[in-house]
């Protein structure tokens, strides 16, 4: 039978701020500007989890949304709603968390929760105008 | 020429109930949930209709959107809009109507009113948050 | 201290018919249109509920939002969402489920359980262009 | 002549904890749950400005919007974007910086910067399903 | 009975050019920036039409929505849908057509079609950060 | 290392017509209908540029989107918002400004501006039904 994507979309709203250690301020400045506030700012960051696979003959479903949902909301809204992902996850201690690591990290996360028969792909709005996908 | 992809964007609202008429009814609550309702529910269906093509010179066309609206309009929006999926059209007698199998069954319809020199691809919103797309 | 608004939007998808059973199929059709369609069409439903009250100087809320959520969730999600408004819910028995006859119950069963200190009003959304809002 | 309103959207990121200083962290948990998160969390904030009044007859404007969104930016966005609304602010040292509290802080600043003869309301939203206005 | 709000919303695209004639060109640009461009600009121009008015109990509606579709279709989209504002209607022929000006334009015209036991308002948005509302 | 696509929306208003000036006007009546209002109409163009490439180890960055957007700017906003595009414009003097057109003469222009290792893709909102994407 013939592949169908589903999309779920979520939703999770969390504080960060972008630096490189390894920098001093001027330069994190430069390159970061506001986003370097060492104090953090924040968003509403949008979560949309693409799997591509076959619908089931029995159900109709490729994946029930439903248990996506509850997948999604265990493995990545538990660990990262009104979070500071700097201070408040693992993931980020010694990675800068741009919307592109970010979206790397939920992919990495999400793909060993998910048979591999399905292909999985993330998409993360940091705001209606600044979003990213992966795998590209 | 280089190919160009231009998108249509279509609604209509519907009834449906998801179920499989060979499981007894406890099973289908456990898989469908709230889904299963035997008096229906219903949504306000977004539909995406994707043909790539490259532009005529004459025209900068790809397709007249305008005409692709009322071909969807005629094959797609005047069955479904307004319908029980479930009672009112032939498509879903034996085939349960989730996202998955509606957008399946639209592409169908679409793919012999269209050319075949245009590609056609199929985006079904069943909600803001849960979606699909055929062919993947 | 002054009064401020506090908005929450909640949604849910269900079946309706439009009809008034004193009337002929013929009169029906004439003024209900395809939403007279005996076995049901649907939407996905967006419910604003508007509170206006004063800030609590202890909280800086006037009515915290996640409780709001809930007891919309509680008295209104449950009852409507996933339903056949004309045959699931003991509402639109004698009463035609029109965005106007919606919005009006909707309203009278939550000013039951929101303090009366609190100016109430509801905003439903049937489709993205069409909506309603009671009081008006 | 007749009164127009007009409306300018703008937007800014923050982070920001919601607390009660004079309470136990168990009372603010309670109270707050995850918004007490102590490293912050954040939000994209939608900020909508209206004003009222008569349109000028020589322009037909009743304020020049892009006259509007410089004094916003100058004065709102400025203070408030990629900020740490509970440290980066004086207007929260001593406020809990919720939606209800930012919108009257927010109405403060400009109600100064705009002539007196416009009537003025704010609505801001904290997100696509939370949001507040003042005045009410 | 009580009164109930209904909004109809529809659109239309339009060109125009901002300018006042009595003023030379060097004072236009000034004061209307590039929306002074001689050869015109354009927008996709949404638009909400309220009516406030008691349910008929006879059909649970106030006005009936797709009727208001056709009401507003025949006398403001027929008029304005792909046209030049300043040239095409005979509406802004002295009269700049900012969105102040074309909200009460619109409002005036659907005022003398709709029964005077409704009350009108409507809500012209100019782009998604601009919009205005009429009466205020 | 992976890569990452990261995408940045930005918007301009502009006035068009579409006709073929080798076409009498009632060919080009026939095939663009009111598109080809001499007197030109207009939408709020809506613009997301994809690029993909491999985020810098150092910044977590596959390309500064605060950069990507200014580029955007100088190189596309500049030239089109607040325009005529048939007039105001050297691009449309012999090539119809349909969405399809103006989408490849954005592409071509930013394709010069952003280097050959991002992958780099353009969709274009004329409005939220009618959109397109080049390469397809």
């Amino acid at each position: 039978m013939s592949k169908v994507a589903v999309f779920r979309r979520e939703h999770f709203n969390a504080a960060h701020r972008l630096f490189n250690p390894a920098w001093d301020n001027a330069r994190n400045d430069e390159v970061f500007g506001k986003c370097n506030n060492p104090n953090y700012h924040g968003h509403n960051y949008e979560l949309e989890v693409k799997l591509v696979g076959e619908p089931d003959p029995e159900t109709g479903y490729v994946f029930d949304l439903k248990q996506l949902s509850e997948l999604v909301s265990e493995h990545i809204i538990e660990q990262f709603d009104h979070k500071n992902l700097n201070l408040d996850t693992q993931h980020f201690i010694n990675l800068n968390p741009t919307a592109e690591n970010i979206v790397v990290v939920i992919y990495e996360i999400l793909r060993k929760k998910i048979d591999s028969r399905f292909d999985l792909k993330i998409r993360l709005y940091e705001t209606e105008r600044n979003f990213v996908e992966y795998p590209a």
